[in-house]
């Protein structure tokens, strides 16, 4: 029997580089593995899967009786709908620890880290299996993206110097040149309908029963969002009622500027000012420095919902 | 700061050397670190700490505002009761995944192993750490009492690998014959009052919302319970009513026959066969090759209630 290795919903290139990174890597140790993928592939990772040649993996949503290695998160809300009815046989992540359980044991590779990927290497070296080039690169620039090219605060030095390793396996000698390739792919929003791009990186989390749903698009410059946040606005507000959220922000955030503006819809008018000290404008606040969700959005959110 | 490292509630071995391994460990590597322990010693575990030349961790119940490292367990009825109040900065467990949650990212080392020392010894890998001589040792005897002496099914290569690698490092010629003289230790109960053993190893979990505590007292030789019985049984039926428990049920562990005699105190009847495949008479089954709560008896029971 393979175990399928997938990532979380709405799946970022963390998630599905990871998945085949790591399902490249258990059938290398014996351990028949099939990466899947719980949804479409971004811009972004289809740039990245095209550059260095793989298919996606298997588009696969149900996984009762099967066994899963999951990779990204740690979350009810973000894994499969039935993951009750498989088996965890692991979790490779580098996010809080989320309300995931299981009644056997399993492996768990979870560090403080700024990407997945970076555990999967650490995973290769622990296993001694050699990483092939094209595997390289797509793990790389996963931690690139996550890492917002060593700009986000969960940026840490075992990230970069797996960025360095991975570069050097693979090939690539300007890194961040194609790191900034790869957000200019992420920055071309025009003609995507509203409701694409607010799902395109956007997880739901349960903070003290609350349903909170936190989309992010990263830019390289805020103002090709001018023509659209209205129609952004409109889509996040019917996002809330349609899933019976308590609130719904999306991040705008700029790579360049570094910050993020964030429009929010929610129950909660002091929500956004207990959590950052800043209160919204009209539904919208810059919080500048912040472009990490899970680090500098969730906690605080989460404290202040506690 | 200092970061708590501290094994579960009602210490074994695993948990206590785990966390003295585990602090030196920390502390070599920058990262300051202070052992601990929320109870007392289990005989087993004084006759370990006395051979090598340790003193107890430090007792500590509360750990509000403290950043801890949680050892050999993820569930909130085993960790410190005021942990919601702490910052989990880790985990290093062998067991299912537990319902401890983060607000912020942790260091998860989990894997389907016999013992979280075995883990310890990877993380010191890991790290490129020297175990010293004597925390070598009392890792050493953690492995021996969780797989009980490698007879138990949660034992893997892993474990027996890495006990002999910390034996040729204790300087530990027979370390079977080590790991019969602490089951000897384990054996001794004579003159002990019934809630003490009862408590010796003694586990809360919550199973569907059921509250049912499970204790084991592994033995060479089952006669020594023959005259206590009785008063085990009348105690683990006060304990139930004490702490509104679902159920509570003992393993009378049988390490040279290799099986378990269940004592049940139960609401429901029905769920020791349901479980098992065998019915209980007078509240009492033998589990032939039943030897680990892990393996053999948390997720039957987990799988009967949900
Ligand atoms: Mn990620
Ligand atoms: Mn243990």
């Amino acid at each position: 029997m393979s175990v399928y290795v997938v990532g979380h919903k709405i799946p970022d290139s963390d998630s599905i580089c990871g998945a085949i990174a790591l399902a490249y890597l258990k059938n290398q140790i014996g351990e028949p593995s099939i990466a899947a993928r719980l949804g479409d592939l971004s811009p972004e990772t289809a740039f990245i899967l095209e550059k260095f040649g793989f298919e996606a993996p298997e588009f696969k949503t149900s996984y009762a009786g099967e066994e899963v290695f999951i990779v990204d998160h740690s979350e009810l809300t973000q894994a499969p709908d039935d993951i009750a009815e498989a088996t965890i046989v692991g979790i490779v992540d580098h996010h809080k620890l989320g309300d995931l359980t299981t009644s056997t044991p399993l492996e768990c590779w979870i560090r403080p880290v700024g990407c997945s990927n970076t555990i999967i290497k650490m995973m290769y070296d622990f296993h001694g299996v050699a990483i092939p080039k094209d595997i390289a690169g797509i793990m790389m620039c996963a931690i690139l993206s996550d890492t917002v090219i060593f700009k986000s605060p969960t940026c840490t030095t075992a990230d970069i110097k797996c960025v360095e390793a991975l570069a050097e396996i693979a090939g690539i000698e300007d890194f961040k040149e194609l790191g900034m390739d790869m957000f200019k792919v992420k920055s071309a929003v025009e003609g995507t309908p509203a409701r694409d791009l607010v799902m395109r990186d956007f997880k739901d989390f349960n903070m003290n029963g609350n349903k909170i749903g936190i989309g992010q698009l990263e830019v390289i410059d805020l103002s090709v969002f001018d023509d659209i946040k209205a129609e952004l606005e409109a889509d996040i507000s019917a996002l809330k009622a349609e899933g019976e959220r308590h609130s719904v922000i999306l991040l705008l955030t700029d790579i360049m500027k570094e910050g993020s503006e964030l429009l929010v819809i929610t129950d909660d008018a002091g929500l956004i000012e207990r959590a950052y000290g800043i209160a919204c404008e009209n539904d919208r606040v810059w919080l500048d420095g912040v472009l990490s969700r899970k680090k500098q959005i969730v906690p605080q959110l989460q404290d202040a919902l506690a």
